[in-house]
C-alpha cells in the first residue's frame, strides 16, 4: 500500500526485487476456482499459489494449474508450510472459523470472502490479527467485485459517514426486476431465477434479506465505525410482493427494491433490510438484474456511489485477488520499496470505429443530400439514417445523417471535402455515437 | 493500509499508542480551508495541522484553526520543521513542482490535489518519492471526492482493466446538462454556469476538454498501466453543441455528453475526450449538473461504477484528507500496528419515519375505507392517498393506501388492529417510501 506505486502495475513486478507470496486457496468452488484462475494469467505475479484444499481433492483437481500446486484435503498441509496468505472460499461458519484463527495462529495473514463470518465475529478476528502482527481482509464479502470495502475504509476514511444504503443482494434484485419488467408472480420470478442459477435451491437466506443483513452489518462497521450484530437489524422478506405492488408504485413514481439501510442519527443507529419503494429517478431504482450499488452519505463529501457486479465468481474473485494483492504490498512497504514496476507505453490513438452522428447547418436548395451521399460513398461510409427536424428556416435548416459504425479517421477524411461545399452555414458538427 | 484496522475507526484513534502525524498545508484556497475545517472537526484525531502557507498570510488568516497553526508565506518555513506530510492545495505547474521536489527531497511524504502536475510530471515525482522512502498520494487530483484512484488502485488491483470512461468534468457536464433540460443556447448556459460559479471567467480548459483530458492520463496509467502524456490524447470542445443536436440526439434514444475514454486493445490506447452521444440506458446519460462518473471495466470483473461529487472544496478536501490518512497508516503500520480503534455501539431501530404504503387485499363490501381510515386516525396517522386500480375481482380486491410521513412504529400498531378486520383476505403488505 504505497503510494509510490499508484501509477504502476501492481500484477507485474519483475521478480527481482521483489518478494514472493505464497498463497494458499482453501476451497475450490466457483470463487476458489476463478482466484486461481486469475493467479495463473496474470503474467509476472510475484504472488505463489502453493496449495489448494478441498473437501474430496480427487474429483476436484484440474490440469490448468502447475504441478507444484499441492492438492490437499487437511487444513495441517496449509498450516505448517510457508505459505504467507490463507485465501479461505470454502463459506460456512465451521470449520472455517477454526482454521482462520490457526491461520492467524501460525503466522498467516488471511483472507476471506465470507460475509457471515465476518459479520459474526470479524471484530474478534481483527483483533487476534493484529495481536499476531498479521492482516485479515474481507473486500469480497460484501458486493462481491464492487470495491466498496476499500472505498469506505481507504478512498472516504477523510469523510466522517453517517449514512449507508444499497442493493446488496443480486438474487432479490433480479427477482423483483423480473417480476416488474415481465409482470409474473413472485413465485414464477424465483423459480426462474433458480433455474439460471442466481437464486439457492433453498432461497431463505436470500430472500428473507439474511443474507443482505450480514453485509449490510460489515458495512456498518466498516464505514459507521458502528459494532452492530446482524441479528439486531431488522430483516423482511420481498416475498409477499406481486406484480400489483409494481403497478401501484409506478403510478406514485417508484419502484420496489431490496434496500439496505443503515443511518446514524446520534446514538440510534436506524437499520434495516426490506422491500421498499424508491423513487425511479433514485440511483437504487435502476439497478438490474443481479447488479449491486452501494451509496455512502458523509458529512463533507455528500453522495458517493459505488456499481458493479455483486456476485459471480470472476467478480468475486477479484475482489479476493486485490486483498492478496494488498496484503502482499503491506508486507512489502514494510520491508523496502522493492519491485520495479512494468508500464505499457502504448501508440494513442482517436481512431474509434462507432456509429458517427454529423449534425448539418445549410441554406437549403435541390441536391444537397445527394452531394453528402456521393462524397461519404466515395469514401466507402454507409448513411444509416437521415433526420430532419419540421419547421426551420430554410436559410439556416439544420438536419442530421447518421453513419454507420467506421473509423473516426475516415470520417474526417469525408469531412474536409463536405466542409468546402457552400451550402453550410457552418461546419458540419461531427460526434461519434458510443 | 492495515486490513487490521478495517472495521475499526480510522480517524478516532486513541492518542495512546498511536503516532502523530504533523500536517503542512501549502495552499489556503476553497480546497484548502476546507481540509483544514475537516482536520480540525474531526475529534481524536492523531493528525496534527502544524503550517499553513499562502501569499498575503494575514489577509487569509482564520480565527478557528488552533493558535498552534504556524501561518507563513515561506515554504522554508515549511521545509525545515518536523512535518511529515506536505500537503499541496496550491496548483499550478511552478512553484509547486519545485515545491513537491523538495518536500520529497527532505524527506516529507506529499499529498496533491494538482491533476495537471501529476498528469505531466507524476512518474518522475513517484520515482522520486520512492527513492527518498516517501509517499506521494493524488486520489483529489481526479474526480474530486469520488474514490476512483484507490479504487482502480486497490479495489480492482485483482482485475485486469482494459476499459476506463466517464464524465469527468463537472462545468462540462453542467453546461450540457441545461443546455438539454433548459434549451438554452451554448453560450447562455455558460454565462449561467460562471454566475453560479461552476465555471472559471476564463473556461478554456474545461470547455476545450484539457482539464479531462489531463484526469484521464492519471486514470489511463493508474487504472490501465499505460504511460501516457495528456497532450497525446485528443480533445475536442464542447462549444458547438446546441439545442438542436439534444433533439435529434433523443430521436436516436441518446443524450450528449463530455465523454473521456481510455481503451487498451493491444498495442493501441484508444483515447479522446470529446462531446459524444450516449444511450438514455447508460449511467453516463444519467450523470447531472456538476456530477462525476468513472466506469472501468476489467477482463475478469466486468464494469464498476464510482460516482458523486467531483469537484468543490468540501468533497476535494475527504479525497485529500483520505490521502493524509492512508499516509499515516503505512507510516504506523511500518513501526507497529498501534493505536487502539474506538468504536461506537449504538442502539440498532428499524423505526424509520417515512411515508408508507399500505397494500390491501380485500373481499369487497361497503364500509371498508371508513373502517380503515377511523383506525388510522385513532393511532394519530394521517392518510395521504387512496389508490385502486380497476377492473379487479370484487372477490380479490387490491388497492392501495399512502400515509404520510410517520414513524414504521405507528403503523405496525395500527396494522395490528387492521389485520384482524375480516374483510381482509390476507395480511396488509407494508413498506416504507424511502
Amino acid at each position: 500500500m504505497t503510494g509510490t506505486s499508484k501509477l504502476a502495475s501492481t500484477g507485474n513486478r519483475a521478480a527481482d526485487g521483489a518478494q514472493n507470496c505464497n498463497v494458499a486457496l482453501v476451497g475450490f468452488g466457483t470463487v476458489g476456482s476463478s482466484v486461481a484462475r486469475i493467479l495463473c494469467e496474470r503474467s509476472n505475479t510475484h504472488l505463489h499459489l502453493t496449495h489448494v484444499l478441498n473437501r474430496n481433492v480427487a474429483r476436484k483437481k484440474v490440469d490448468w494449474l502447475p504441478s507444484s500446486v499441492q492438492w490437499t484435503e487437511n487444513i495441517d498441509d496449509v498450516l505448517s508450510s510457508d505459505v504467507d496468505i490463507v485465501v479461505e472460499v470454502m463459506g460456512g461458519l465451521q470449520p472455517t472459523e477454526d482454521w482462520i484463527r490457526r491461520a492467524l495462529a501460525s503466522g498467516k495473514s488471511v483472507v476471506t470472502a465470507n460475509k457471515q463470518l465476518i459479520a459474526h465475529c470479524g471484530p474478534e478476528l481483527i483483533s487476534m490479527a493484529r495481536r499476531m502482527n498479521q492482516q485479515i481482509e474481507f473486500g469480497a464479502s460484501v458486493a462481491g467485485g464492487v470495491p466498496v470495502i476499500s472505498g469506505l475504509h481507504e478512498g472516504l476514511a477523510g469523510d466522517e459517514l453517517f449514512k449507508i444504503c444499497g442493493i446488496l443482494n443480486g438474487t432479490c434484485n433480479y427477482i423483483l426486476s423480473q417480476i416488474e419488467s415481465n409482470g409474473v408472480s413472485f413465485a414464477t420470478a424465483l423459480r426462474e431465477a433458480q433455474k439460471l442459477g442466481f437464486a439457492e435451491a433453498d432461497p431463505t437466506e436470500d430472500i428473507d434479506g439474511l443474507d443482505a443483513r450480514a453485509k449490510l452489518a460489515i458495512l456498518a462497521r466498516v464505514g459507521l465505525h458502528c459494532n452492530v450484530k446482524p441479528g439486531s437489524i431488522v430483516a423482511r422478506s420481498i416475498s409477499a410482493i406481486d406484480t400489483v405492488d409494481f403497478e401501484y408504485a409506478n403510478q406514485l413514481g417508484c419502484t420496489i427494491r431490496q434496500i439496505s439501510w443503515a443511518e446514524l442519527k446520534g446514538d440510534e443507529l436506524f437499520a434495516a433490510v426490506q422491500p421498499a419503494l424508491v423513487e425511479l429517478s433514485s440511483p437504487l431504482a435502476r439497478v438490474e438484474g443481479s447488479q449491486n450499488l452501494v451509496m455512502a452519505t458523509g458529512t463533507y463529501g455528500g453522495e458517493t456511489v459505488f456499481g458493479g457486479h455483486g456476485a459471480g465468481g470472476h467478480p468475486t474473485a477479484v475482489a479476493v485477488v486485490s486483498d492478496i494483492l494488498a496484503i502482499a504490498r503491506a508486507k512489502q512497504a514494510a520491508k523496502s520499496y522493492a519491485g520495479q514496476p512494468v508500464e505499457k507505453t502504448p501508440t494513442v490513438t482517436a481512431d474509434f470505429t462507432t456509429k458517427h452522428y454529423l449534425r448539418f447547418l445549410v441554406k437549403d436548395r435541390p441536391g444537397i443530400i445527394a452531394s453528402l451521399a456521393t462524397i461519404l460513398s466515395q469514401c466507402g461510409i454507409n448513411i444509416d439514417s437521415v433526420l430532419q427536424k419540421p419547421g426551420c428556416p430554410k436559410s439556416h435548416l439544420p438536419f442530421l445523417i447518421t453513419l454507420e459504425e467506421c473509423k473516426a479517421a475516415l470520417v474526417e477524411q469525408a469531412l474536409r471535402q463536405i466542409n468546402s461545399l457552400d451550402f453550410l452555414v457552418q461546419p458540419c458538427l461531427h460526434l461519434p455515437i458510443l
